[in-house]
């Protein structure tokens, strides 16, 4: 078993194309030896955003603080602690922080997200 | 794009045996296609637990409020919001509610863990 306070996890600014005012910590991942899913933690700060961009794999996403808005095909949703995100693998999607405090959400993805890429391959 | 509020999702008691003043919210989970892995969150009351068990999946974990104890191979921890915790395959753990008010966690875990059995195998 292992447990980790959040502070001692390093918080990274997000260098993606499209990211703004954005950190993630990797709260669960590669380095764990999780082998099916990863735990990221990220924060936006007041007008940042994630990229408006899609992928080939799924996010789960649990809001933790903050207001945020999710925009997806549909339109644009409002956001508050608790509300639950699905974003399906190949739907573009963007989370935005029109407020003026922090958003902070947790998003899993499949620890093949974050694995290094197999050189042999 | 789905997005739910957690007050629309059923919260139902866990039956598992072993388990005591336990309850659980599937967040996302099979019934809205999620392909590979699941998430939960589990309230424990006062006095209550999960299971003291061990299974051939892993947890991931984060704290969401209230104050818990983890038990596993190496003894107890104390756990506090935003404490992360990872439950290897196959390895006894147990979360404990020895507080006075509702111990709450996310546990997420492979899709397969909920998915029917297919009978055709």
């Amino acid at each position: 078993m292992l447990v980790k306070k959040q502070s001692e996890i390093p918080s990274t600014p997000v260098a993606m194309a499209g990211a703004l005012k954005v950190h993630m910590r990797m709260l669960l991942g590669p380095a764990d030896d999780c082998p099916n899913f990863a735990m990221r933690k990220f924060t936006v700060s007041p007008g940042g955003h994630t990229p408006h961009h899609q992928h080939d794999y799924e996010h789960e996403v649990l809001v933790l603080s903050g207001q945020g808005t999710a925009v997806g095909p549909g339109g644009e949703t409002p956001l508050k602690p608790g509300d639950v995100v699905y974003v399906p693998a190949n739907e573009m999607h963007q989370f935005q922080n029109r407020s003026d405090t922090d958003f902070e959400f947790i998003c899993l993805v499949p620890a093949s997200v974050h694995k290094p890429v197999d050189c042999a391959r």
